[in-house]
C-alpha cells in the first residue's frame, strides 16, 4: 500500500486490537468507536486523506525509488534544497490542518526513521545485518506508510534496584533477559508512548545525550514492533475529551493524541527487527551523526509556526471582539505574539538557507537555527497561553454550552454574551476554543507537553551548547581586539 | 438559627429551588446530589460543622451581641487588635482546611459584609432607611448564618447601546426599569458569580474603582436578594468535576465552585433590600471609608498563605519522591516558592502590627502589606504553578487511574510506578493532585482565577498605589539630600 | 572628495570650529585633541581609513553615479538583491571593526538620507524645489563624504507654554521664527544628537510617528546644516572616556560617542537646505513611505549581530579563564547569549530573503524581521549586560590597573591573577573589557543608548503592530477552523 | 577611647599609613586628602559624629559593661526583643544618613563580630585561649570604636596548584607557612576588602558554607590584625569618583567605598589575635550557631530598606518632574518599587515579631523573613535601576555639569531644561543624581556589588533552603489531605 488515506489507516489500526487499558479495562471494540480516541483518530485519518487528494497529493507525495507509486513525502531523504522546500511545504500543510496541535503528526515519525536510515551503515559497523534491519525497516513503513510511535523515556522507577531475599537483585530497568534464535526477549516499561494505540508500530530506543559514553551498557538496545505483539499491553492516561461537540469542545474532540505507558512482559522481538544491541557507542553516533534531531528539528520548527499562527489568529480574534485591539496593553501582549512568530519563521529561513549536504547525502539544514527554536518555543509558548488568560479574562471561564444556546435561556445569552461585530454564539466558539487551547484539561496537557517536547530545557540547551562549534570564532575576536595571540 | 452546621447548610439550599441552568436544562433535584455540586457541598458543609464542632467552636464563633448565641466569627467586626487575631486563627483555620482552595469560602462573603454594614452610616446620608437596611441585612446573615455569593461584573456586552428602529436605545447594561411602592424592578446580567447556587443569596453591587466619579448615575445600585426570587435565572459554566473519586480527582471531586452567569428578567427587589440607589459618590465612599477591600485583603491573605503552603508541601513532597531534593534546579525552584510564602507570612504580620482604628471602630490592618499582596499573589501563583510542571514532567501526565490499580496490570504498575521511598499508589496519589492543581480543567480555571480574583493587575496596582500615602516622605527625603527645598 | 579616508575626515572637522561647550567652557583648540574627543575620532578615522584600503575599497565603495569616483557605498540606493548583499558586507565589515559600539557608525545617518533621498517626490507634492533640495543634498553628502548627526528629540520643556505678563506666550518648543529672502530662521534646542560635534552637518527632522496626524502643524520643518552655522551651539555631556590606557579603558579610550545637547539661536537656514516646512503630513509620508525605518533597521540589525558576536566571544573567554565552561548555571547563561545572537541572524537572513522593490526603484527587505529585532535588541542586551555581571562577580570590579602591572606589586599580581591558561595581565586585559562593556560609566551609558536607540519600547512594538498585515490572515484561519464566515 | 567622632576616626586612619597602593604607586600623604578617599572618609566621620550628637548619641550608644562610657550601640549584644528594637533603630539612622549606600557601614562589621563574640565558646572547644582571644579582641574593638573591614575570599588562582621543577608544588591559596612563638606567618592574598584601608583593622575568616565539611583542612584560619601590620600591602581599584562637585557626582564623591586586594607577604600574626587555626569544623560551627548570618541579616535588611526608600524618592521625584505621574506605564513601574519596599519592611517587622532567646543569650530575629530578603533584593535591586532608565530615558545621558551652569550657555540652559513644577538646575541635580545611582561607574559598581553581597545567587538560596525547619510540617499537610500516614 503506497501513500495510505483516511480509510486504509483506520481498518489497520482497528483490525490490530493491541492490548489496550484504560480505566482498569481491557478496551474491547474498534478503538476509532472508543469516546477516547474516535476524534484523534478521525482527524489522522483527514490527515492521511490529504495524501491522497488531488489538490494535495502533489504536495503530500513523492514517487517510490521502489515502486514508482506515490508514497509519503515525509519518507523521503532531501538531497537538495528543492527537496527540503519540499519537505517544508508538506509538513506546513499537514501542520496548518492541525495547527501544531498533533505532537505525533506522521510526518514527525516519518522523518525520524528517514534520519537513522540514511545513516544506517552506523549500526552496520559492530554487526552488519543490523544496518541491512534498519534499510529494509524504512523501507517497508514507506511502502506501507505505517503509522509509528516511539518510546525512550522509562520510569524514575527503573533507576531502583532491589536487592532480593535470595541475594538476586531485581531491578525495573527495562532489558533484554535473553536471546535465542527467534530474537531477543524484552522486559520492562516505557513512558508516554504519545499515540501509542493509534499508530501501527513502536520504535524503542535509547536516550540520546549531548555526550559520549564510555562504556557500552548491556541495557542498551534499538528495535521496532507491532503494537500488537504478545506480552506488550497499553496503559492510558485519563481522557481529555470533554465531549463530542465541537463547539463545546473544539480542540480535545479532535486532538487529544492519547499518552500511554507501554509494558513489555517477556517480548520476544524477531532478529530482523533488531537496529542496536548492546552498543551504547553506536547509538550515541546513530543520532548525531544521522542528523536525527537535526532532520526532525525542521518537522518541528513547522509544526510550532503553525501552533503559533493559529494561536495568534485566537488572541487578535479575541482582541477584536473585545474592541481592545487599540489599547496598548493589548498591543504590547500581541506584539510579544508577533515576535516570537516572526522569530521563529526567520529561524526555518535560516535553516534553509544554511543548509549543506552531509557525508550520507542529505541536504541538512543548518542545526543552529532549529535548535535555537527548541530553546525558545518551549519557553514563549506558556506565555502565550498566558496571555489568552490574561486578554480573554472571566471570560474564558464563564462559558455556556451549545445546548445552552438551544433551550430556554437562549434569547438572553444571545443578547447578553454578543461581542463587537461578532453574535454570540460566534464569540461563545471562540472563547471555547481560547479555553480550550489554554486552559482546560486538553490545554494544560499541552502546555506540560510543549515544555518537554523535544527535550527538557537543558536538555536542549546542551543540545545547541555543546554542538556550537563557533565558539573559538568568537573568543578570536575578543582575542584580536585585546592584542592576545589567538592559538 | 445561629452558627450554622453542614446538614443545615445543605437542607436550606436543597429547599430553596432556584432556577439553575446546566447544559441547556434546568437543574430539577436537590442540588446537592448533582454530580457538579456535590463534592463542592459536602466540602461547604464540612466547613459550616467545624462551627459546631467542639475542637473548633470557641475559634470558629463568638457571641451574638443580639442573643448570645455563637454566632459566625467571620461577621464579627474587630474593634481590638485581638480582634484581629481572633479573625485571623478563624480564616487559617478554614483555609487550611480548603488549603485556600475556595474563592468563596464563607468568611469572605460575610467580611465583606462586615465591612459594609460597620460604615451603614454613608448609605444614610442620602436616605436614612439604605443605612438602617443595610444593619438589618448584616444583622439577618450574621443571626441566620446567611451564605453569600456577589456579583458585580456586567458582560462585555453591557457597553453596547443599540438604536433600534424605532428610535429607542436598547442597552444591555444592567439597570433599574422602575420603582414602586414594594421596590425596584432590575433587569440585566452579571458574569461570574461564583458559588451563586450553592449560596442563600447573593449580593449586588457596582464595581469599586480606584478614583472617585463626577456624577452619579442612574444605573448604579447595590442590593442583597435571596437567590430563588422569581425572574432570576442561573446559567452555569461546564462542570470541572473529573468523577467522584478522590484518588483520580482530589481537587476537582471536592472544590470545584461552581460560576454562573445570573440573569435579571424583571426582578423585583424589595425596598427594605436596597442599599444604593442612583448614587456612584457614596457608592466609591462606602468602599473607600469602609475598609471594604483592606477588610477583605486581610481574609484574602489567609487564604493565599493556606494555598502557598499547600502547594509548598506538594513540591516538596515531588522532590522527595523523585529522589531530586539535593539537585540544584530543584532547590532554586523550590527555594522560589519558599520566598513567597515567606513573603506573604510576613506581609500579614506586618499588616496585623500596622493596625489602626478607623472612625467606625474597626481596628483596622495596614492596608498597605495587604494591597501589596494582592499585586504579588496573581503573578506568583502561575510561576508555582509552573514549578509543578517542570519538577514533574511528564509524570504528570501519564498517570493510571485508580481503576487501574484495582485492574488486570496493577502488579505492573506497583512495580514500575513507585517512587523513592513510597509505593506506587501513594506516588501517584500524589501526582494526580499535582496534576489537578497545575494541569487538569480544574487546576487550569483556579490558575485564571487567581489572576483576576481581587481585581486584574491594573486595578490591584492603582489600589496600592493611589492610597500610597507615603509617596511625599520619600520624594522629601531625596529634595533634603540634594538640598533642595520641600515645600 | 569621492570617499575620504581618515585624515581628511579628521582634517575637515578641525578646520570647522563649531561651537562647543564641556564643562562650560567652549573648545579651543583641535578637536582631535581633547581628551573627550581624540579616541573616538580615532577610531573613526580607522573606519574612514578602510574605504581607501586595497583589502576593503571594493566592498566599502562603489563608482559614483556622477562622477565615477568611488564613493562609500553607505549611500548607494540598493536595486537588486546582489546590491541588499554588498550594503550588508559593507555593513558588517564596519560593525565588526567597532564591535557595533559606535551607534553613529557613518552607515547609519548615510542609509536614512539614501532612504529619504529614494522618495524626494513626496517632498516635492507641496513645493517642488523641497524635493530637488533633497536630492541635490544627498548627492553633496555623497560625493564629500559628508559625516552626518540627526536631531529630532526636544527636551520635556518645549511642552511647556508660558503666558508672559505683557500677554505674550513663550514657548521652549523649536520653531522657525521667521521667513526671509534667505531662508528660515529657526530657534529651539534638541536634545541627545550623538557625535553632533564629531561630524561635519546636522539633519534635523520632526519624530517618526507611527500614525498619520490629522492637521499639519507650523512648527514642523527639516533642514540641513553645517555644524559652526553661526547660532548653533553644542553643549556636552559628562566625558565617559576614563583614559588614554586601552588596557585600562579598552572601550571608553576608543569609543565614546560624545551626546550633546543642540542649541539654536536665531539659525538662518538657507532655503536650498530646507527640505519640509510646516507639513507633518508630508512628514510622515516620508517616513513611512521612503522605507527609512526599513533601510535604516537593516543597518541596524547589522550592528546588533557585530556587538552580539563581540558580548558572546567575551563571555566564553570569561568562562574559560574561570574554568567554568562546563558548569550547567554557565552553558545555561551563555546559551541565552547563543539563542539572541543566532536569533538576530535569522532575522537578518529573513528580512533579505523577503526583500521585494518598492515603487522608489529600492530592493526594500522584508521589514517584519527587522522590525522584530528592534523589539528583541533593547530588551536582551541589558541581560547580557547582567551575564557578564553574574560570571564575573567581584573579579569585574577588583581589578587592578596597567600601572599595578609595572610598578612594585607586580609579582604578585601576576602570582594572584592569573586564571585558567591566561596569565594575569591577558585575564585582566579581558575582565577590564568585561567591566568596560557592563559596568563602567561607558558600559552604563551603552545600555541605556541601546534601551532607546530606535524609539523606546512603545515606539519600536507599535512601529512593527501597526504594519503587520498579517493579521486579518491568521484572524482568518481561526474562523475557518470556527467553520465562522470570513469576511 | 568609646564610641569615636568623626575626627577621630580620620586621625587614627591617617595615622596608620598602611601600605596603599593606586595606579601603580604607593600613597604616601594622608589618605583623607587624596581624591579616591577624601569624599567617603568624610560620610564617614559624619557617621561617627552622630554618635557623639545630642540628637543622636541616646540612639547611637550604650553604656559600656566594662566602664559605664558610651559606646557604639553596633556592638551590643541583643538580649530582649526592645534590645533588638533599638539596635534597629540605630541602623536605621546610619541607614537612612548613607541611604543604604555603604556596605560597610560601621554597624555591619560590628555586628558580625559582636555575633561571633556570643558564641566564643565554640572556638574554646579545641583551643581554650582562642575563645579567650576572640572575647578579648571583641571588647577591644568595642571599647576603641574600631574600624574593621574583613575578607574571605580568595582570586581565582588560589585554586591551582603547580608542580614546580624541583618536585616541590606551588600553591596560591592563602595559608600558614610557619607557626613560632609569636604567632603564625601567613602568605596568600584576598580579594575585595571593601574599605579596606579606611578602616583600622582586617578581620580574616574562612567562607561560611552551608554544609558542614567532613575534615578539617590545614588551610583554615582566622584572625585580625591592624591594616598596617608589615607585609600587608593593599592594591587599590579604580577610583570611581567623577570628582568633587557634589552636584555633578552626587554619590560618587561621598559614598565610593575603595574595594582591595590585599595581599599577605610573610605577615606575622600575633597568638592573641588567633581565633582559628586548622578547624574547618569549628569555623562552620561558628557561623552556623552564632547566628552571625541572622544578626548580620538584621543589619543588612535595614540597609536594605534605606535604600530602596530613597531609590524610590528618586523614581517618585523624576515621574514628577517629567509629568508623568499619572501614566499607566509609570504608575506600574513605580508600584513595583512599593511593592518591594513594602515587602523588605514586612520582612524586618517579621524577623523581629518571630525573635527567639538562642542559647548564648541571644534574642535571635527569625531566619526565615532575614533570608528571603537575601534572596528578593539582589534581583530587584538590578530592576530598580533598570526603572530609573526606562524612566529617565535620555535625560539620564544628557546632562550639563555644574560649570555650564555658571558658563555661557546658563541662560539657554535654564530655559530648556527646566522640568514640571521645578527649575533647570533643581531637575538637573535630579538626573545627575538618577545617573549616578543607575548609570555612572558608581552606579554601576554598586548594581554588581548588591548581586553579590550576602554571597551569589545560589549562596543565599542554599542559606535559606538548607535551614528551613517546615519543610517537613508542608509536607505533612499533603499526606494528610491524601490520607497518607506521615512518619
Amino acid at each position: 500500500m503506497p501513500a495510505k488515506n483516511g480509510k486504509q489507516f483506520l481498518d489497520r489500526i482497528n483490525r490490530a486490537k493491541p492490548s489496550v487499558w484504560f480505566r482498569g479495562e481491557q478496551i474491547d471494540g474498534r478503538l476509532s468507536d472508543h469516546s477516547a480516541f474516535r476524534g484523534l483518530m478521525s482527524t489522522q485519518a483527514e490527515l492521511y486523506d490529504m495524501q491522497n487528494h488531488p489538490d494535495f497529493q502533489e504536495r503530500m507525495t513523492y514517487a517510490s525509488p521502489t515502486t514508482g507509486d506515490p508514497v509519503g513525502l515525509s519518507f523521503m531523504q532531501p538531497k537538495t534544497r528543492e527537496d527540503l522546500e519540499k519537505r517544508r511545504q508538506m509538513m506546513m500543510l499537514w501542520g496548518e490542518k492541525h495547527h501544531g496541535l498533533l505532537g505525533r503528526s506522521p510526518d514527525y515519525m516519518n522523518t525520524g526513521l528517514m534520519a537513522f536510515y540514511t545513516a544506517a551503515e552506523i549500526l552496520g559497523e559492530k554487526e552488519p545485518k543490523f544496518a541491512e534491519n534498519m534499510r529494509r525497516y524504512y523501507e517497508f513503513c514507506r511502502e506501507n506508510d505505517i503509522s509509528l510511535s516511539h518510546a525512550f523515556v522509562q520510569p524514575h522507577a527503573s533507576r531502583f534496584d532491589e536487592l532480593l531475599e535470595d541475594g538476586s537483585i531485581e531491578t525495573c530497568a527495562a532489558r533484554v533477559i535473553e536471546e535465542n534464535e527467534e530474537g531477543i526477549i524484552v522486559e520492562g516499561a516505557f513512558l508516554l508512548a504519545t499515540q501509542g494505540v493509534t499508530t501501527d508500530e513502536i520504535l524503542v530506543y535509547p536516550p540520546a545525550y549531548s555526550y559520549m559514553p564510555e562504556e557500552d551498557s548491556p541495557r542498551t538496545f534499538a528495535f521496532a514492533v507491532p503494537n500488537n505483539l504478545p506480552g506488550i499491553r497499553w496503559i492510558c492516561r485519563e481522557s481529555l475529551v470533554g465531549g463530542d461537540s465541537a463547539f463545546d469542545y473544539p480542540l480535545s474532540s479532535r486532538f487529544d493524541e492519547m499518552d500511554t505507558l507501554v509494558l513489555f512482559d517477556h517480548v520476544l522481538v524477531p532478529w530482523d527487527r533488531v537496529f542496536i544491541l548492546g552498543s551504547d557507542h553506536l547509538s550515541m553516533r546513530l543520532f548525531a551523526e544521522s542528523g536525527f534531531h537535526v532532520h526532525c528539528g525542521h518537522q518541528v520548527l513547522c509544526r510550532y509556526i503553525a501552533k503559533m499562527e493559529f494561536t495568534l489568529g485566537v488572541i487578535l480574534y479575541m482582541a477584536e471582539t473585545l474592541d481592545r485591539a487599540t489599547y496598548p496593553a493589548t498591543i504590547e501582549k500581541i506584539s510579544e505574539v508577533i515576535v516570537h512568530l516572526e522569530t521563529l519563521k526567520s529561524l526555518l529561513i535560516a535553516s534553509e538557507a544554511g543548509a549543506v549536504l552531509d557525508r550520507f547525502g542529505s541536504m541538512l539544514p543548518d542545526r543552529r537555527p532549529l535548535w535555537t527554536a527548541n530553546v525558545i518555543f518551549p519557553k514563549v509558548y506558556p506565555r502565550m497561553m498566558e496571555i489568552i488568560q490574561l486578554l480573554g479574562g472571566s471570560g474564558i471561564i464563564m462559558l455556556p454550552s451549545e445546548l445552552d444556546f438551544s433551550g430556554d435561556p437562549k434569547a438572553d445569552l444571545n443578547k447578553y454574551l454578543r461581542g463587537s461585530d461578532v453574535d454570540a454564539t460566534q464569540k461563545t466558539a471562540l472563547f471555547r476554543l481560547a479555553w480550550d487551547l489554554s486552559t482546560s484539561g486538553f490545554g494544560g496537557r499541552q502546555t506540560l507537553y510543549e515544555r518537554f517536547f523535544f527535550g527538557d530545557s537543558s536538555v536542549v540547551t546542551n543540545r545547541l551548547y555543546q554542538s556550537y562549534t563557533d565558539k573559538k570564532t568568537y573568543i578570536g575576536k575578543v582575542k584580536t581586539f585585546l592584542g592576545q595571540k589567538d592559538e
